[in-house]
């Protein structure tokens, strides 16, 4: 049988269709400038608009994450799947990319501590917090244990994406973090959020308004 | 001020806590064995319930992906981030998780066969085809074309995990895939899936049943 399934082949059309799509169907009207495109790359990542109302950004978020990177800020991952969903070329100041949950020294570290290896490994963040930009795509517990790190006195990031999923702690680490209120956040209620999310917030900010 | 948050440390602990959560609240009962595993992962990394009824597996599904990956078969995967996705220690006979999106010959393909690089990455995938899992957890543009090639006579999988998300083509693509029906296939359908969802398929088909 000869191959005969008619669809768009063109990236960029494909693209360009899905953005009109999803500015027909979901109500951004409480988000503009790179907020808007922020909200439109998360519903794009996970095909639902019906997210749109679930997503929250404080006032000063974009501003200070996109700013973060235009000065070289790195990238903060909790998960593998948040550091390679992150378009490397797309970012304006070659950033880095990090995710230290592969180190080797974590495992022990997370037994130390008596926590879990996503929570253990944000000590090796300590160096790189000051000014950058965290995204938190999969743990809870690593939300968590970034306010507590800063709640003791850990230097700032300059924006958190906070957007841990699941049933256990991911609801309350994101109502944590807006109660904390003292780094520019990106966060989804509820118990929806994952690193595709986390990464499609990441790929937004570090792109020019479209 | 002193960290104070209350929250589970525990990894396996919060585990547990999920899939209880997950099996209290999903309806579950078109699924057994293996398949039912595949369809809590899925909940838990979406952390939705509501998508258990997008969830469709053909009857042979679960034995046919979970056996050939006890033979050993490849993990052929659309996206870096599903193969980051994977957990690799759990594979139960240290498969090869390959994704050939980044391949260096990649854009000029994509740009001869005028199509997404997405698309023409898979056919790098040829010689490792027959009696793989295929995980396809982004591009719609992959699945049709994985399509297309098997129905030219390209050698068979042994499972297709057929998740691509999005606005444009999703949808479609994952319902010519059932339409073909002539390997066992997973679906979400309509426009939710991601590489979240086709890596949680995978890490359930390479654990013994929990």
């Amino acid at each position: 049988m000869v191959s005969s399934h008619a669809y768009i082949r063109d990236g960029a059309e494909i693209y360009r269709n899905s953005f009109a799509i999803i500015r027909s169907e979901a109500d951004l009207s409480r988000f503009s400038g790179q907020a808007e495109k922020v909200a439109v790359r998360i519903i794009h990542a996970t095909g639902m608009v019906e997210i749109a109302p679930e997503i929250v950004m404080s006032p000063d978020f974009a501003d200070a994450a996109r700013n973060a990177l235009l000065r070289g800020a790195p990238i903060l991952c909790d998960a593998q799947m948040v550091a390679h969903g992150v378009t490397r070329k797309r970012l304006p100041a070659d950033n880095d990319v990090i995710c230290t949950l592969s180190d080797p020294s974590v495992p022990e570290l997370a037994e130390e501590m008596g926590t879990t290896r996503s929570a253990a490994a944000l000590e090796l963040w300590r160096p790189k917090l000051e000014g950058a930009v965290v995204a938190i795509g999969n743990a809870p517990t690593a939300l968590f244990r970034l306010l507590e790190m800063l709640e003791d006195g850990a230097p700032k990031p300059a924006a958190i994406i906070g957007v841990p999923v699941g049933f256990v702690g991911a609801a309350e680490s994101k109502e944590a973090l807006v109660e904390y209120g003292r780094v520019p956040s990106l966060i989804v209620t509820g118990r929806k959020g994952g690193s595709a999310i986390a990464a499609a917030a990441v790929n937004a900010l570090a792109s020019e308004v479209e």
